[in-house]
């Protein structure tokens, strides 16, 4: 078990098509769920894939076309059907809370569970979320929309407890302090257990960056340098650039160039034009710049070794 | 082949559940092709069954919950995505206007199409559209927010050329004129051919109704009189009957009773409830009262024998 995984949920591009679903992606941090973005059909990929909606709590948005976010009112509305009463968290662009306003007024509907909407300036590098565990920035990107890519990074992790060092003289209450890093003491002040030798380092922290819709984009390099986990959309081929500099995405190859560029560990390529039936040429030409590189498959869970 | 079909896009209620998808029915009469109400992903069901979007011409929808139009602006933006130039007419109660310009405005989208948006007031009985060949009427319907079904009729259709009685001296302008329904004359306006020796009554004018979503409501059986094909949603089972009340939607029996009062040759029931898994017993407490029943089965297309 990873303390970061990613389910993929939607691959296709704007037009679904070869029974692909529009971008969405699962990632489950430390217990904490995460939906980022929700193309049409998202409700329907959570419940085949067996992840309950309820489970999630925060939903990014990174853009407001629409194969990034249609599917967000129809889930906003089966979890409010299935008597969801914990408290939302969503991010999105300036204009996503009108849009759901709008269709809750129609529908006559008042949400049974509390859904904070937190805007975010998708031109800007920002820290949108951060808790004891986790941080979310945004990653400016460059499409035709104002569109924001996320960096989740865990923060420094607890030290672990050396179970080989353990015996009857170490407590519970005292395992409770090693963990939290502290030196164990006595009543009297005096060191029982000192904490570096009843502990090892921690697990390193694991990061996970989504980055879709864009065209090419050194700027975000340096913001990504070290990530583990990569998600870049390849739209194209390099045989379609041209198509890709018109709808300011990206090609397979300039997602690896990404990747290598800021020494990513992985690369998972995604948002795949419906003119691609057969995807194994996209890979090939992305792993000639970055071996490490993997193909979006709807349901398929990626975990990073910790 | 029929000048009527049915082809079932979504059959379930409104939490997608068990595989099926939320309410949408793609009904072709004499080459004019029909979208009822639009749940989401009814773009990939209509590519899934081998439906060319584009064929599209008329959407109607239904009613203002998301389960019957969240998937309207995913197929409106795909329709523009695969350069359609044909204009759309597009049907539904007030407030779906303004929730697709709302939807346009941010995503700086201009449909490379005319859409065409006719507002109705689903509480009354109204001709909403009519041609050479087809009208259709709103039935208004008992639910929670104001609700419209849809009753398609085929006008009476031409009389038939009886082939039997074709010889050389029957040229391809006298059929034209047969087929019209006129005698023909020769240039000293004497009768050539009798357009009754020459012809067949025209096939039976087929009609189809969208009951969907609605409580019990007795009002609709004299609209619906003799229809072909009835879809009556059947949400729930009578051993849910209060749940039906609470929700304003129908059981299974009740759906019956519907069709048996007004005469229909043929239900067809849907938007089943996500607590069902499994449909057989909802046909059989329909079966019993009105014995020409089916379940909607997506995929699956029906036709009326003409």
């Amino acid at each position: 078990m990873s303390s970061l995984s990613l389910t993929i949920l939607g691959s296709s591009a704007a037009v679904p098509a070869n029974g692909r679903f529009p971008s969405s992606h699962y990632v489950a941090i430390q217990n904490r769920h995460f939906l980022i973005d929700c193309g049409e059909g998202t409700q329907m990929q959570l419940t085949r894939f067996n992840i309950p909606i309820q489970k999630i709590n925060y939903i990014l948005i990174s853009h407001l076309h629409g194969d990034h976010y249609l599917g967000l009112m129809g889930l906003l509305f089966s979890m409010h059907l299935q008597k969801r009463q914990a408290e939302l968290h969503l991010f999105g662009p300036p204009g996503l809370n009108e849009i759901i306003l709008l269709q809750l007024k129609y529908s006559k509907s008042v949400l049974n569970y509390p859904l904070h909407f937190h805007a975010f300036d998708p031109t800007a590098r920002t820290v949108i979320m951060e808790d004891a565990a986790v941080t979310v920035e945004t990653i400016p990107l460059i499409h035709k929309l104002p569109c924001a890519g996320f960096l989740l990074k865990e923060k420094t992790k607890p030290r672990r407890i050396d179970k080989s060092r353990l015996s009857k003289e170490v407590l519970l209450q005292h395992i409770v302090q090693l963990k939290a890093g502290h030196d164990v003491m006595n009543d009297s002040g005096e060191l029982l257990f000192k904490n570096e030798e009843y502990t090892l380092p921690p697990h390193r922290s694991l990061s996970y960056a989504y980055c879709s819709d864009t065209a090419y984009n050194e700027s975000m390099i340096e913001q990504l340098r070290e990530v583990n986990l990569l998600y870049h959309e390849a739209t194209f081929m390099e045989i379609d650039m041209e198509k890709a500099i018109e709808t300011k995405h990206s090609t397979s190859r300039q997602a690896a160039l990404i990747a290598r560029a800021c020494q990513a560990e992985q690369l998972v390529l995604g948002h795949f034009s419906a003119r691609y039936r057969d995807l194994d040429l996209l890979l090939a030409e992305a792993s000639v710049i970055f071996q490490q590189t993997s193909l979006a498959v709807e349901g398929e869970t990626i975990q990073i070794n910790e």
